[in-house]
């Protein structure tokens, strides 16, 4: 690509878990990169980070931190995309937004590339990047909604601890170190952060992802509810989500029940997911080979496997869906995002 | 209970993980014993178990072993009890069978005394104590199904590891610690020791337990299925099931969701729960109460919550099951068939 334009890149929140996954996307993936801008909270501005053959040292976010940027991707949590991003729409800059903090918004596009890449050029500024258990399921059901149609899915979670950040991989090792060694477990940081209960994830499994709504949905599972319903551009698609936190590192697993409007065989759903953009097939009973965290983890794709017919429903399949949550499930969707800006353009 | 007939108990596959609980079970309720007999296989016959104040020498189990034999519970795989429940059977004593040996035969009753305690006089010989899964699930459920009907069960499984027997807990432990200290892991019994292919369960979430069958559904979905219709008494009753093996000592997890044949109330619901036998209501979202794996070993009941209606269907409810496998699962329900035996002659 000679005589490409080259672009002004600012990462906000670059020290956290998904700031350090998009950095590294954006050398590795060759972006097309006139300066990189590094931003996080004052606690970790002077932080220096490699980038190729530089050295990048963080600076403080600021209102003022977005002249000359021409895309911000925004990790840092909702309250700052609500406080920084209109201050970088304004200089001039597209946003992609990894928070919930713009995603709902009815002006903003919520894009998974796979799914509805032509959303992008309807932005006023921001795009958002959906939630992450949101992200792989959709890409996974896109080719069956639209070669079938979609009715309703029901889908169980299996998430990964890397979700609730760095320090609850921390507090899972610490955890597990301590059961095995039969020592007593303080939790501290699962499964919400900023709510007075803990509970142990080492060698369990918590029902709990984000906090109750009065309906008492957890907001991760309204989130897959809602955002699954925006992105497919479906309000009358039913999804139920139930979201539980497992004592894995990287890697979002999801079971999946999806009822189709039209008859199919379960082949052509196999060939279908097989020649999809971004899903990889891994489904070989006889050789006990389906999608696995573990594998998943540092990959880009989506994999899908377990597909079978309902035995109850002939129209309905169950199948089971895996990618890691840090990449395809944040920093990759992102720079998927911020890649398109930049073909097109 | 004074001049209470008392029985001759033989445990077959006392030094299981299972047996171990049963001997253990039938000390703690003070079953009305005459004699324990303990069998084992001829490599763990000679072993002696502590049984009170006694010490009991664990006989290898053989056709002639029953002879004036009451009960017999047997769980020391499904080939054994093939061999030798006919022999007890006809030596005249009762066998609980643990396995899966004869679970979906015609003359066997398969029975949850919550739910159908009732077959129990049905019997010839042989009574089958259902998949530990399916056992807190149809626990669960039938205060449901008796008010309401139910009409549909989709069922996502989070299962522990001592499902698949103590050589499998010892391998997730040293995985565990293989992986915190970045040493490599040689994955030798899960998820099916039979079979080939091996994977890693530390930190991560096994989507197969058990065989696959042509179906693209493995044998533990597949006794999730049937077993649920069975022990129900409902063949129109409509059951999905993908089970998955996560990281996880004691203690099976099930996400469910549930469609009810009449209108309800989810506070209705939660007081049917609340106040059937062998179920415990732990259903607080604003104090993050919810049951937990690691909260329900080593306890007898069955624990649910996360009680909801569901958001696109109103006939709908989504819950949270959980309960010791090795327990409820397994050797407490075998305990409670053979209680109400004693109880009744």
């Amino acid at each position: 690509m000679s005589n490409q334009k080259l672009f002004n890149v600012a990462v906000v929140g670059a020290t956290g878990a998904v700031g350090e996954q998009i950095i590294r996307l954006l050398d590795e993936r060759n972006f097309p990169l006139k300066e990189l801008k590094l931003l996080s909270s004052a606690r970790s501005a002077g932080t220096k980070l490699r980038f190729k053959d530089r050295e990048i040292t963080v600076e403080e976010a600021k209102p003022e931190s977005f002249k000359d940027i021409d895309i911000a991707l925004f990790s840092a949590g909702g309250d700052i995309s609500k406080a920084l991003a209109p201050h970088a729409v304004a200089a001039g800059a597209v946003c992609i937004d990894n928070t919930s903090a713009y995603r709902m918004d009815p002006e903003t596009p919520l894009v998974v590339p796979e799914v509805n890449i032509d959303k992008i050029n309807e932005h006023k500024g921001i795009i958002a990047n959906p939630n992450c258990s949101t992200i792989q399921m959709v890409a996974a059901l896109k080719p069956l909604y639209d070669t079938y149609g979609i009715s309703r899915i029901i889908v169980s979670t299996y998430q990964a601890v890397s979700g609730a950040g760095a320090k609850a991989i921390q507090e899972m090792n610490r955890q597990s170190k301590a059961v095995l060694e039969g020592a007593s477990v303080n939790p501290e940081i699962l499964p919400v952060g900023s709510l007075p209960v803990k509970h142990q994830i080492a060698f369990n499994a918590i029902p709990q992802i984000d906090k109750f709504l009065d309906n008492g949905f957890t907001n991760e599972e309204m989130k897959m509810i809602l955002e699954t319903k925006k992105i497919m551009g479906d309000d009358s698609l039913e999804v139920t989500a139930t979201c539980v936190r497992i004592p894995v590192v990287y890697g979002h697993s999801e079971s999946v029940y999806v009822e189709l409007k039209q008859d199919f065989e379960v082949e052509d759903v196999k060939k279908l997911l097989a020649e999809a953009p971004g899903i990889v097939l891994v489904d070989n009973p006889e050789k006990q080979e389906y999608p696995l965290a573990t594998d998943a983890a540092g990959k880009l794709e989506t994999f899908v496997g377990r597909v079978r017919r309902d035995l109850s429903n002939p129209r309905a399949l169950n199948l089971w869906i895996v990618s890691d949550n840090l990449l395809k499930g944040a920093a990759w969707n992102a720079v998927q995002i911020a890649e398109h800006i930049a073909i097109e353009q």
